[in-house]
């Protein structure tokens, strides 16, 4: 079997966590509609769905909230290793670091084996990672990070240790339903690089680091941000028609949140997540960014080239537009992804623990037989 | 296709790097044989052939000796922080968070595209490694981390690193020689893991960091230190024969570092390793663990069930000895690994620059159709 490159049509487990149908635009988590879980459920919810395949009673999701909650904290010395780097570090560089460093004061960082344990171990990594987020954003600035607080649930301790304000909750609702939608995708690639990694038998944290070292990437996790930037630089909705004719013109054809890998028909969560931009559009007054990625959106669709391809507005799209009405730095996009994505990740981790060692093969095409001619004859 | 699990059969990349026949215990760096190699090269004659297909002359050669060690020196931040865990971190922890934060203090981290600055931020970490290696040896024993000189190779580097004295020329060979080994190794698990988070178009220094993740595990980069521990575990020549019928009563039957997922004969490094070993026994007057390792090696060729199964000695199991007899805490053992393999890595992300998204697939088990209920009513 030759099969180079993507590994596209490679199976490489047995998952009960997410199934993607991209052709209808299907997206479900252990058997519940994506669209039925994006406005009812609280991300700790999706958490405990994605670890237990069943929706948690009112006493286990008080139970999960609250421990999140109380271990969220992250150590002096952390905090310290993010204080002595550049401000100008970008936060998901940070991020990775952070979480390495988190294992050296996780009691239960080296258990290789124990399922539960890394299952306790994820929660407590979820709510650092929250709190890390939040405290770079501020420590980037020149401000002192705010510690979480227990009676919060992930997305309101989030908005809360931005400022330190008590959480708005139009900002609460809508990075929840964000929280939501990205936890679990399948096989995606920062996914399987955990997978990869866990398979060796490495730990729980060295995982997720390589997760956070794939998402980093600008053809994954950093697809959102550069949306963002592509809005930015379009700068007015007035712009959009010109700046896709010049796109087009210069034969790059390529739109930054348009089209994906998997969905060739309507992503599911891009239509939640333009909805959320419109309610925070309207209760910040400012339309601008979401009026210019919906007039670029019909464009595209208007077009043969994104038509003909089942180009259509992913996740990244729209989600740009929410991050940034909720105030955060387009540095800070891929890192929230991440915040989210641990969900996801840490279900897999755990369910590829003892499984077999992933190594597949390359195909040399070098030289052959070559005779060794010592340094001081070449 | 179906191909769960460790994807054996799938082929994912062109190389020129390195070629195996497991079959017949062959393998070439570049055309080269490892026998041709082993004793007659430096490792910076190895980086450079893997990085251009062929050998340095010896202006080459100099060049990047002298840059190597020029740059092998880390900011007083990533000693802070490795000053402030607590001293029982596991070193492969320390490395990986060290090698991540190092990103933050590289000008050219961020540049995800152009091959010839990603060469030399692999020159640069190759360095770097070699120094952080070093100082968490001082450091975890409360002694202040050394500086690297500028007149040495990365063998020599490391063996002065450790105390300060000039190097001991046996004890740099023996290492150069390690160095050499380890250097590359077709699709391993961990270069594997490096390239997929490369193909998200991340940057260098997340691939590496995925890399040192994956090494990490027992499966694969842990496996020399678990082969010394059980050698310890043994703890003489004569209790051999006893642990060895106990391991087989047990139904246990496995011998760290005895077989290897792609070798079915020989590992020709094995035998490389055992000769610096006897060299290193020789010179010290510690034969101890050498002989144990002989013993327990020729104990299970003799026996069926090794033998029917083609299980042979591999590079761990000997060069656990050539580490231990260096003076290298058996903690140390994998991020010396890593510290050989990040050349193997880095020639692989260079080459996967630019490539395609590794995104397999996952099949779905799990529940379908399910009805939403509200956590009230659960």
């Amino acid at each position: 079997m030759t099969n180079k490159g993507g590994l596209e049509e490679a199976i490489v487990a047995d998952i009960n966590t997410s199934y993607i149908d991209g052709s209808i635009g299907k997206l479900i988590y252990s058997g519940y509609a994506i669209e039925d879980l994006a406005e009812t459920t609280s991300f700790e919810e999706i958490l405990f769905l994605l670890f237990n395949t069943r929706l948690p009673k009112p006493k286990e999701y008080e139970s999960l909230r609250s421990t999140i909650a109380a271990e969220a904290s992250i150590p002096d010395a952390v905090i310290n290793m993010m204080k002595s780097l550049p401000a100008a570090t970008p936060a998901m560089a940070v991020l990775r670091t952070a979480v390495s460093m988190l294992s050296a004061f996780d009691p239960d960082a080296e258990n290789l084996s124990d399922k539960d344990l890394a299952q306790a171990k994820a929660f407590r990594l979820t709510g650092q990672i929250t709190t890390i987020c939040a405290a770079w954003m501020r420590i980037a600035k020149g401000q002192g990070p705010i510690a979480p607080r227990g009676d919060l649930s992930v997305a309101e301790n989030f908005v809360y240790m931005m400022s330190g304000d008590e959480p708005d909750a139009t900002a609460c609702a809508a990075l929840n339903v964000y929280l939501v939608l990205l936890a679990e995708h399948g096989m995606n690639a920062s996914t399987f690089a955990a997978r990869v990694v866990t398979a060796t038998g490495s730990d729980l944290h060295s995982a997720i680091v390589a997760g956070i070292s794939a998402l980093k990437g600008p053809s994954h996790g950093g697809a959102n941000s550069e949306a963002m930037k592509m809005f930015i630089a379009i700068g007015d909705v007035d712009n959009v028609l010109p700046w896709f004719e010049q796109n087009i013109k210069t034969g790059q054809r390529r739109i930054m949140g348009i089209g994906h890998r998997v969905y060739k028909s309507n992503d599911p969560r891009a239509g939640i997540l333009r909805r959320h931009a419109e309610a925070l559009a309207e209760s910040s007054g400012q339309r601008k960014w979401l009026d210019i990625a919906v007039k670029l959106a019909e464009t595209a669709r208007a077009d043969d080239y994104f038509v003909q391809r089942n180009l259509y507005p992913n996740v990244d799209y729209y989600s740009a537009v929410v991050l940034y009405l909720l105030g955060l730095d387009i540095d800070m996009f891929t890192p929230l992804f991440a915040m989210s994505r641990i969900s996801g990740w840490s279900a897999h981790v755990i369910a590829q623990m003892g499984g077999r060692l992933i190594r597949p093969k390359a195909n040399y095409v070098g030289p052959q037989d070559r005779k060794f001619v010592p340094m001081d004859e070449r």
